[in-house]
């Protein structure tokens, strides 16, 4: 039954050709060729896989997390063998362009696809989606001799990714990492450190995996240099290739310890060591590697892939908290409990709990939030499809500057409000939902590492009112602006949605004035302090924003769509969102303007 | 390290002797001759058994989770240490009259106490709640020679209880269960039915169990009546007594199959099957049990159990959101990581994360929540114990009113508020929260489950909005008012708090003037559709009032206030709640005035 309820296609058809029109896309060369039906076959197969290969071990893959015997890490041979047909079946160069053997696939419909696989199982999707950002990369900044074995490698499901950031000491700030990679007399580098949080970083699934690592190059006093410029990126594969590229002899990069996680458990995370000696590559110690592009621009080409992962995250949290809201209305139809408010015959049946108002509140909040989600990733998904496609390069700027501006958001708001829909999914189904009988408490645990990685919470906010509502002299915000203006317009020549575009607008001028008033204070510390807030209030809006352009598609472009329950209750979702969740808006906003400084001024030892 | 990080002393003796001056209950008989020396000295044995016996196995509680083998129920061997010392310390009596061989402890004192246990190993101590809960309400309802038998084994440790009022198809609807209570010739009973969700239903901890169980007495047609007037309440024991008053006999109440949880492992969670025939007491299938007070009254006892419950659950919540406060503020001491800002030299050592304001926030936020559900339960406590002691009827019948309408704030608010506070505690962590290497996420799925037992939100808002601000022609919101006011008045009077008081009269009045729209409506399904946020506007304002309540007694009575880091503390959390929180009330309230009616009018077929 559950393995069914994974996502909305009907939703997702709308999302993609009905308001974000992905089969437009086909008047630029790069997607030339495609249509509609070609969208249709290939979301189809991630559908299947979904449900054949992908959701039947998720439990399992909950219940039996991978294992480290000290030598090799052993995940569920489930997942080997949804990744094999995965790859089998092209997906895993599904959007690289044509020169690299994809299909050149929107990443719209990409990104729709593999929101079946997340909402089947979060933890075997993880390594396909580490690879595709990885090779992405290498594609993007890598010189495509080096890089076309890997490349190659991963389209063929034979080699896969990871991103190497973290190290104990250096977690959000990145400045702080320690791995040095000091310099071959071929032009190579080996590498030495320690990594963390390493998602895929030691399995069985594949023959090889490429790390892509973030190390610092010493200077000739053999000192590594302060802060991010000094941060360079390298190439480094578990197996070296040899002169075939094929994958021989074993590099110096090994496990030192696999994390334990709440949820997530496909995923085998770990922290790596390079370069302490057990092997030795070519006969030394020390992970060999290759730079990307130059050295000291390591994590501008990470950013190329962090972006890229940070719209996976909101992604994974859209795909749970929307898997989460189907079960929840499954269960809520069946669930027989108490009587109509007001029935005093004692005798009457029980009713579907769904005919109780405060379960359908519940169901529509984790509609709002988790279709909200998805909407605000396909976009995301689609501008990048445009940044991609369009030729004029001052369209392509402006295109970079939205996306920029909404990325923080992207992955914070569907963290959060995705995790939210998991926390009422287990509510509508009480006591059940508590248990690991039933699938709910499952996706609440895998969610909660979303607000986490990739930049936490915390660390977005600061990225978005410190830095994204302002660089280019504040050129996003202005297009953001027009944007959501050019909604409003649309919304107010309609009667059922004149009042939410009203209530959209004058939300969007209290941020705009309160974003002016913290630019304008000297005192960064203040400008800063409540950032957490000035990003829940923003994401709220930019999801209004997106209901409420999606309410203008349906009223404006769909006819018939009153008789439709489909479409309705998309409507219902958007009345939901500026009914309920739009007041929240000025209470995060309380705040912000003037600043409430307790937090700021709080003395450690008070606490 | 960890197991010392379970609430804060400081806080306790605040709440208790200066804010709810417990040591001014000696004043009355029940609890003559107490005084502030001998509370101190039992709050130091719950805390040395927390540190001791409890928080050392909270782990394994959880990775070891209690078995089935099909005959009988195995759980940790620490779970009856920690418990046998417990009883030997007589804590489990410790609240019960003298006349029950108690130390007539104040229920103030008591759950103090409890919070530490709780916050220690919530599974653990589950047992010992429900016991102490079990044993309140046979003394309060039970006859004395039919009872006695139990209680003194319950102080003894030698017998637990439980409360087995769900069934498989009544789970918030309790006038749907089937349970029948077949009266035997002897003026017995014997019981046939299945019970859900029961905690504690069966383990090797203890001697016996005795099961408190709601069932309905067939007609002369062997018919089961409809409704809740027909529910009686049967005290059912695993084993029956012999003439000695010592278990022999082994009842026909046997486990049907154990619940696999997200959280809370420790405490064994199951179905019961009561008269399957697997036994035969004295001869015959059927579980044999006595009545407690009269038939169709069953319901009314049980709630006065439930309601210590729903305190309880309140407390649960509290303390886990105080050890995770508590953790993460230990780390966020010693976790070094990035630098001021503004700090633009590289070589800066990194700084402990409480020093970024956006630490601090969450911080303080979980500070706010965890200590103010703390204080929201221990004032609810007070007031059991002044309705215990005070000799005129028509205060008890008041504080009675008020304990009434306040429960279901207790039960919910603290339940909602102390996870938010375990999800920041995570957060603080980063990644390192994630894993199962460190405590937090352990709360965090602890936790979840309070939202859910002993009345989900949904159900403590229907009965907070349709029922308790109510009875009694509206007297607990009268007496309510009337104590808000005395704070506001003594706050307007505080320079620094006269800012707090005019907001919390203003959404007091709000709030009122909602209460009173909603009432008036004739449409109850309109009057209680969004009762959920009427719940969340009002619990918010009850912990800004006992915010400011507190804040009140710092500033009046306490001299030298101004020195102490702790107070200090104390006043910037009721300064985070009034600036951070307080202005959600209005945003929740935003549904209520007038009632937004998309869920209520949302078709089934729409979702």
């Amino acid at each position: 039954m559950t393995d069914e309820l994974l996502l909305s296609r009907s939703d997702l058809d709308f999302l993609l050709f009905d308001w974000l029109k992905v089969d437009l896309l086909n008047q630029r060369p790069r997607f030339s060729g495609q249509d509609r039906f070609d969208y249709n076959s290939v979301l189809n197969v991630y559908e299947s896989l979904a449900k054949d290969l992908f959701a039947p071990h998720n439990k399992k893959n909950d219940s039996n997390e991978p294992m480290f015997d000290g030598e090799k890490v052993t995940v569920n041979p489930e997942v080997s063998v949804a990744l094999s047909a995965f790859s089998d079946a092209g997906l895993m160069s599904a959007a690289f362009p044509t020169e690299w053997n994809g299909m050149s696939l929107p990443s719209t419909v990409e990104r729709a696809g593999m929101a079946y696989l997340l909402a089947a199982n979060t933890g075997t999707a993880g390594y396909a989606f580490l690879t595709i950002a990885n090779a992405n990369l290498l594609i993007s900044h890598g010189e495509k001799d080096k890089v076309a074995p890997y490349v190659n490698a991963m389209s063929e499901g034979k080699c896969f990714g990871t991103m190497c950031l973290s190290e104990p000491q250096a977690g959000s700030s990145l400045a702080d990492i320690r791995t040095r990679a000091v310099p071959t007399d071929d032009g190579r580098y080996r590498l030495f450190g320690n990594k963390m949080w390493i998602s895929a970083g030691d399995h069985d699934i594949s023959e090889n995996i490429l790390h892509l690592v973030l190390a610092k190059i010493p200077d000739e006093n053999g000192q590594i240099p302060a802060g991010v410029q000094g941060i360079s990126l390298f190439a480094v594969p578990r197996k070296i290739l040899n002169g075939d590229g094929q994958p021989s002899e074993r590099n110096d990069v090994v496990l030192a310890g696999i994390n334990h996680k709440m949820g997530n458990r496909g995923t085998v995370n770990c922290v790596l060591n390079f370069g302490e000696g057990r092997y030795k590559p070519e006969g030394e110690a020390g992970a060999l590697g290759d730079i990307i592009g130059e050295p000291g621009k390591g994590l501008a080409y990470m950013f190329h892939m962090m972006n890229e992962a940070r719209i996976s995250v909101g992604l994974t949290a859209a795909a749970l908290g929307y898997t989460g809201y189907l079960h929840a209305l499954d269960y809520s139809k069946t669930r027989l409990q108490s009587r109509p408010r007001g029935d005093r015959n004692l005798n009457s049946p029980q009713i579907p709990i769904i005919q109780h108002a405060d379960v359908r509140r519940m169901l529509l909040a984790q509609k709002s939030y988790a279709s909200g989600a998805l909407a605000l990733c396909l976009y995301a998904a689609r501008l990048v499809d445009d940044i991609h496609s369009v030729e004029n390069e001052e369209e392509r700027h402006n295109l970079n500057a939205l996306l920029d501006l909404l990325t923080p958001v992207v992955k914070s708001w569907s963290s959060e409000w995705g995790l939210v829909a998991n926390d009422l999914a287990i509510q509508v189904h009480g006591g059940y939902g508590y248990t690991r009988e039933y699938n709910v408490e499952q996706f609440y645990r895998d969610n909660r590492l979303n607000p986490i990685h990739e930049g936490t919470f915390g660390i977005q906010a600061l990225d978005l009112l410190g830095r994204k509502t302002r660089i280019n002299d504040g050129l996003s915000i202005r297009l953001l602006t027009e944007k959501i203006s050019e909604t409003v317009q649309k919304g107010l020549l309609i009667d059922k949605l004149s009042h939410h575009a009203h209530k959209l607008d004058a939300a969007w001028q209290d941020i705009l004035q309160v974003t002016k008033k913290l630019h304008d204070l000297d005192n960064v510390e203040m400008q800063l302090a409540n950032a957490a807030n000035y990003l829940e209030a923003f994401g709220h809006l930019v999801v209004g924003w997106l209901w409420l352009d999606q309410a203008v598609t349906i009223h404006e472009t769909i006819e018939g769509s009153s008789d439709s329950d489909f479409l309705n209750g998309k409507l219902a979702a958007c009345d939901y969102f500026f009914g309920w969740e739009m007041p929240k808006i000025s209470s995060w906003l309380a705040v912000l303007d003037p600043v409430e400084t307790t937090p700021l001024n709080m003395p450690e030892q008070w606490f």
